[in-house]
């Protein structure tokens, strides 16, 4: 852990082995002007070693560069003042993060290990003549003292074999029920294989579908693995998706890729874990409402449509060989109860996985992902709502938007007195395009520094060639085409921003409406969870500034990750857990806002930066009367 | 109904149309010679009308064939002294049947009709975006009020398409479960299809399957129809059948078979009754436990050899389609419980659809098909065994046995001094040899004149050309092959009598180790019902004084026809049957003869006609004592 100070700042940082100078530069607050995104093409990171040693690449006319130099020691580094024009710009506050939900409330995801399918080691008594009861019975007759026992027919063809094979000693896998008393004997095998008992959890987003496998006796994540959702070669979102469906086998289509899908992951699952698919009991899945019924292959014409009727929001367990899974007939999926057509499974599942249903404070849940849904509320009462946001924070509908991938800009510093950038990209190589967290960033940035106006137009007077009149309006050049890895300036155009602004806009009218709902306003909310990757590589300040997020202290905001699959997984553990799921799924009140006139008003007063009422942002509004507005 | 009154006896009797006279004789207790079985060809039967006016065929040497004679008045005949050697041949009773069961306890069988699956109008509210709950939220707000709600899975892939064709008035088919505060949607269809709620009731036997089409609603048995068992070409038994199954593929052709019957016998039913196979709801199947096992394609490899264990005595309800049935896929098949490897779903079947299980009065219920099975008991308590006493009196492993179809005859009567037979065979038609009733009739007969003696031997004195030793011992010829159908004389030998007392001798040593059992005695026994077909032909005096049946008064014995049909229709109409079937399957005592010390004793003493003990058989001691032994 090297530590590098920069000079004239003399702010210091401490980071890890091998991370370059402009990367800690960026954690430390300090302006460095770098638009390739740390790929050392456009050599303007260059920057002074006054002490210690470095390793990297020098510049021809003196210094090195930044974003190829790391330290071997503690270092001294003097930024050259073209890059420091005003002191304002070391003022730039060091990023604000959500703290990790999963860190400090993990004790909520220790859970009683009580899966839906327990496997319990049974000895018999081999048959005589003076017993001579059914084979079945048998097992009855050891297991079904304390409950009801219900019997899947399955187990009967190779009941007789597993019996006599274990010499009487079998392992009995028993589902639980809708009821207490009940038990549903799914499997017999033949001698101890009480500690083969996994689970799959899985959470089918509409661009990523996310699969881990779990010991459901030591509650061990054994692998994880995800992939992209193959149907967006099908449509990029729900609704374009839906209209595929509408076509010749197009549901089928759809359904096929989906299952294919699931059957790769849980192959590399078992692979890497290096367990047998047979020691799998069952799939918990979470997934919106839309997909879903794509994996079920239900219809959702009528989804589609107002009134957005689903088929179902709750889902019988189904076989997993019988929607075509390659899977033991034995294993069974069980899937989160969905809400509405666009409050969805992945939604019930988070809140559960993150356990708000047993908090009583009142609480903001925020998943964005390819749409934006939000749930407000406690352990006594939920209200909830999709936002239709769109995927612009995921980079869609942006001219250069793209995924958080290898060449995204992830992070973006505009200086506020030369205007210049700081762009880094995720693995230092040449940008392609701007992701999520780097479009909330530049966005800000933009903002603050005034490039950008309260109604989301570039200043025309600015006599800089970043901002410019483009094909699609007027623009800012993030980085020049000779330091990307396209071939063509990467720029953000007043059509992004404009986009952007009604995507936040939607969100946060969505807050205002359910708040609002329950006679609260943003002041009374005690956290805010935001669930999904989003939320892990959010600079809470630059969010609060676009107006993204309520402006709240930082300390009430949580990232909770993947709060979906975190809860596929608590049900699979924790059968009470998916019985919460059910009640969640029941108790959540949702609010259609497409239809909703407070809504239309509360989304007309977000169209600016950060709102039309700056009242709503008091650490924004004072950012921006101090004057500190990078 | 003509009057005949037949002269010198004096005896009359009205009887049907259209019947001849020999039959009418028969039922009159008159013997006239007849030994080609009534196909006028033996020309034995001669009669002489003396009174009335009659239709058939002269002999030409003057008189009538009885056989062939219709009266078309009120007649007087009058029998040739050659037929009527001695008075005493008059003195033959008349058969003595069992009652009706049906007829007389029929309010057993009006059954409240609380059908497993009943079927509901439901008319719902059009949705709106005031209320777009799931279309399964909405069927189950209108449903689950008074109970939980499961649903099948498939039942949402319709379920879209039913609600809106139906224009929101649908008919949810709802299955009852193990659990009164539970029901299972197992269907929904657009519009009012309340009245197409119909079940198949399924008898499969060893030898023969019988359905019957019902009506859920009104009870009514809409169309009946049974076949042979196909599986009859893989073996006559059971156990012969178990042997096939060991080979490669036996148990998928045996299953395959069973599944083609059953699919073609539901098609003539739907024809039959005209009625779509969409109006099927449920099949309601009773058979022995190794039918039931083939049905599902279980092993019986362990049902074949000591200990003797089934794979399950109970079975869950399984989709008709999941075994393979040509079926709509909500059909679901209901199986009759099973108590051991040779007492099955049929007997348990059969005590419910009697009542046994709900009268108090000791009851020997007896089943002779394929095989016997014999259940004692009454409300409070139940004891079965199976008696192993093969197929004898159906015809299997006798001589000239054969099912009793056109051409075998069907009953014999022998005249006490010449020793003539009188034979009818059914339909008229000329012999093809003999079946069950047709046996016992024999037997009977050719005990009781003296013709063979109470080891069941011929005598060797008697100088009559009907006795005579055979290719296989000695033997009796009943019909000379010129009045036959198949050119050989049909005889009844020694060997037959031997397997008879065999098959007899088992079923009498299981009633009394039953009744030892449990402290009584034959004389304790209060009712005696008989099973089957068997039943319903049988003459009682003659299974009794061949030792069949115990002898105890004829109004205590009752016939009860198909009652494992009877049992699996009122599973099929009344829930509760069904319910009382698995506490009747539970509640019976099994006893294994096979290995049980008391049954071979008995089994040993029962070797005689009708047993070495003679005083178990008062009225027949009293005959044979009288010397009234026609």
């Amino acid at each position: 852990m090297p530590k590098v100070t920069f000079l004239p700042s003399e702010k210091s940082i401490e980071f890890e082995d091998q991370e370059n100078l402009l990367k800690a530069a960026m954690d430390a607050g300090v302006h460095i002007n770098a638009s390739c995104g740390g790929a050392g093409v456009c050599n303007k990171c260059r920057i002074f070693i006054e002490q210690g040693q470095v390793q990297g690449e020098e510049l021809p006319d003196g210094g090195w560069k930044a974003c190829r130099t790391i330290p071997l020691t503690d270092i001294v580094v003097r930024v050259p003042v073209e890059s420091e024009m005003d002191r304002k710009a070391l003022a730039r506050p060091l990023a604000a993060k959500a703290v990790s939900w999963i860190k400090i409330h993990g004790e909520t995801l220790r859970l009683r290990s009580e899966p839906v399918i327990t496997k319990e080691l049974i000895d018999l008594p081999e048959p005589s003549v003076h017993d001579n009861i059914s084979d079945l019975g048998r097992i009855r007759r050891e297991l079904g003292q304390a409950f009801h026992l219900d019997v899947d027919s399955q187990v009967l063809y190779k009941l007789p074999y597993a019996l006599r094979q274990g010499n009487w000693q079998v392992t009995a896998s028993l589902m639980e029920t809708a009821r207490a008393d009940h038990k549903r004997l799914v499997r017999v095998q033949p001698g101890d294989q009480v500690m083969g008992n996994c689970a799959v959890c899985v959470d089918i987003g509409t661009t990523t579908v996310s699969a881990q496998l779990v010991s459901l006796k030591g509650q061990e994540i054994l692998a994880e693995s995800s992939n992209y959702n193959p149907q967006v070669s099908f449509g990029e979102d729900v609704i374009s998706r839906m209209e595929f469906s509408r076509k010749v086998d197009g549901l089928e289509i759809l359904k096929g890729k989906i299952i294919k899908c699931l059957n790769q992951l849980i192959h590399e699952l078992t692979d890497k874990a290096d367990i047998a698919v047979e020691d799998i009991s069952l799939i918990s899945i979470a997934a919106n409402t839309v997909m879903t019924h794509f994996l079920l292959g239900l219809e959702t014409k009528f989804l589609r449509a107002q009134p957005y009727i689903p088929v179902a929001n709750q889902f019988p367990p189904v076989r997993a060989r019988e929607i075509g899974m390659d899977m033991p007939e034995h294993v069974r999926i069980f899937l989160a109860p969905c809400v509405a057509s666009y409050v969805g499974g992945d939604i019930v599942a988070g809140v559960v996985g993150v356990g708000l249903n047993h908090h009583p404070e009142l609480t903001l849940f925020i998943d964005i992902g390819t749409n934006g849904e939000i749930v407000l509320g406690n352990q006594d009462w939920m209200a909830c709502a999709a936002c239709s946001a769109g995927p612009a924070f995921e980079g869609g509908g942006i001219k250069f938007g793209m995924r958080a991938t290898v060449g995204a800009i992830e992070v973006v510093h505009i200086h506020p007195v030369t205007f210049e950038p700081m762009a880094l990209t995720i693995g230092g190589k040449k940008a392609k395009g701007i992701c999520g967290s780097g479009i909330i960033s530049l966005l800000a940035g933009l903002f603050m520094t005034g490039v950008l106006d309260r109604q989301g137009k570039f200043r025309r007077d600015l006599d800089i060639q970043r901002v410019r009149p483009g094909t699609d309006g007027w623009e800012y050049v993030v980085v020049e085409k000779e330091a990307t890895s396209i071939g063509q300036d990467i720029v953000f155009t007043e059509a992004d921003v404009e986009n952007l602004i009604r995507a936040k806009g939607a969100m946060f009218a969505g807050y205002l409406t359910l708040l609002e709902s329950v006679g609260m306003a943003v002041e009374d909310l005690e956290r805010i969870i935001l669930a999904g990757n989003f939320g892990s590589y959010l600079d809470l300040d630059q969010a609060i500034i676009i107006g993204l997020l309520p402006d709240i202290p930082r300390d009430k905001f949580f990232f909770a990750g993947n709060s979906s699959l975190t809860g596929a997984r608590a049900a699979a553990i924790s059968w009470p857990k998916f019985q919460e799921m059910k009640q969640v799924g029941q108790m959540m009140t949702h609010f259609d806002l497409s239809d909703n006139p407070r809504f239309m008003d509360h989304y007309v007063s977000c169209l600016f930066l950060p709102h039309t009422d700056l009242s709503l942002f008091p650490t924004v509004k004072e950012a921006l009367e101090s004057g500190n507005r990078n």
